[in-house]
């Protein structure tokens, strides 16, 4: 298994303080040694850093944490490998360009049967695992539903958790997923989410010494959701997301849920 | 105008001397201040990092001085902004992937009436670059004319000399493209390149005091080609391409080339 972490934002933002706790997990605090990587959005640009090692003694996880970069949305991943070779194609997160835009994907979980029950199209894997494959099977679907992008959120939603829900029945699916707008978070078995915003308050990391007081580097007017595999503080109140739920977030507020039989927009 | 860097070799090479020259281009013994970016081509992985800061004073520059990657094939490049605003989404490198395979570009130089000359297909742009709306245009053709991979590839290396003669007729169009196996540079009026292989003898940079004895970190059956705008050495014979030129490299060696009007392959 693997750990996931992904922000939406309404303000470019720095992750640093999320990161520094998330990146204990690859191999401190957590298990997930076989690689990382990390994507930002950046107003209308994006860039990946990925690494085949340990982030706890990785120089390009060093990098990060020491040189902060503010973007709208960030999706995260350390890797535990299951399928496929520990090695810089089998990394996450992937990407791959839509409608001119940057689409990003990371997973947690594991898929049978995945080559089987999943027709590719469009879009082919570099690399060899499950979740890439799955990556390129829904870009592909959303593609061909989808060729310009919809006017209405709503049926693009439907689709993706549709998709989500097939990969489900697969195996174990967490999923962060961004068409650089939207986040998109579908949970399996585990993925929890926090949206700060004013009156800010202090937090205190789970996987490391340290506390952040945002309020002394936020405006008012600033929201910031954050999503990890498992809450990365110990002092404040995370949602624990349901199996076969999705949520969207846009400018770091929540704008969409759906549940495997239920559906809520606000 | 920017500068381009590139490396084709037979075994993973660590390409950090090169760069320690060219990154100075970025703002010290060059003007090139817009941002840069270089791509790693790792075993079957891929990995870009990039920075719209000038690459002298770029904290992701240090860690790629500092972090040595071998890799079988570079491709980087240093940006003095002509179409295009400074920032992210407008720095190279740029990739897609066709084949299950990432293919990247770089491109030095200026494109006039690129809207209206090159039809986009499957492939469209994220950014506001020539370049970009170039490589789209480049691959949409490539994808079309070959749906698969082609047995043969000089039926594919016609079809890329051929599209860069045409970019080539709207303006300035210097080029370093590559699909993970070959390594192409077009040149249309600045690209030198050199072989460098056994025996191997010591190296003295052009833009920054630094020498290296290339006998001491290589094996007698390494063979590295070494791609740049201008020459990075002082003291080796570096081929000058010509106008209309294509050259193809493969593991290091130089394995077809095409002008104008005339084609070797060797």
């Amino acid at each position: 298994m693997c750990e996931l972490l992904g922000m939406s934002a309404n303000v470019p933002t720095d992750i640093t303080f999320s990161m520094a706790g998330f990146l204990q997990r690859g191999g401190a605090t957590g298990p997930h040694r076989d690689g990382w990587g990390v994507a930002f959005y950046e107003d209308e640009g994006y860039r990946e850093f990925k690494d085949p090692h340990p982030s706890i003694n990785s120089p390009v996880a060093r990098l990060i944490l020491d040189y902060p970069i503010k973007s709208r949305i960030v999706i995260s991943h350390i890797r535990q490998a299951n399928v496929g070779q520990i090695n810089l194609g089998n990394t996450h997160p992937f990407s791959r360009e839509l409608w001119g835009r940057h689409w990003c994907y990371a997973h947690n979980g594991q898929l049978a049967g995945f080559r089987e029950a999943l027709s590719l199209g469009f879009y082919q894997p570099t690399g060899h695992t499950d979740s890439e494959w799955a990556f390129c099977w829904l870009l592909s679907r959303i593609r061909e539903a989808f060729p310009q992008p919809p006017e209405n959120p709503e049926a693009l939603q439907q689709l993706i958790h549709e998709s989500c829900e097939t990969l489900r029945s697969l195996g174990v699916f967490n999923l962060l997923f961004s068409d650089s707008e939207y986040l998109y978070a579908y949970c399996s078995t585990k993925l929890a989410h926090i949206t700060r915003r004013a009156p800010f308050g202090p937090a205190l990391l789970k996987d490391t010494e340290l506390k952040v007081d945002f309020a002394a580097c936020t405006t008012p007017q600033d929201v910031v959701s954050v999503l990890a595999t498992e809450p990365l503080t110990t002092n404040e109140d995370w949602t624990i997301m349901a199996t076969g739920e999705l949520v969207v977030f846009r400018d770091g507020e929540l704008v969409a849920r759906r549940t495997s039989h239920t559906v809520t927009s606000n």
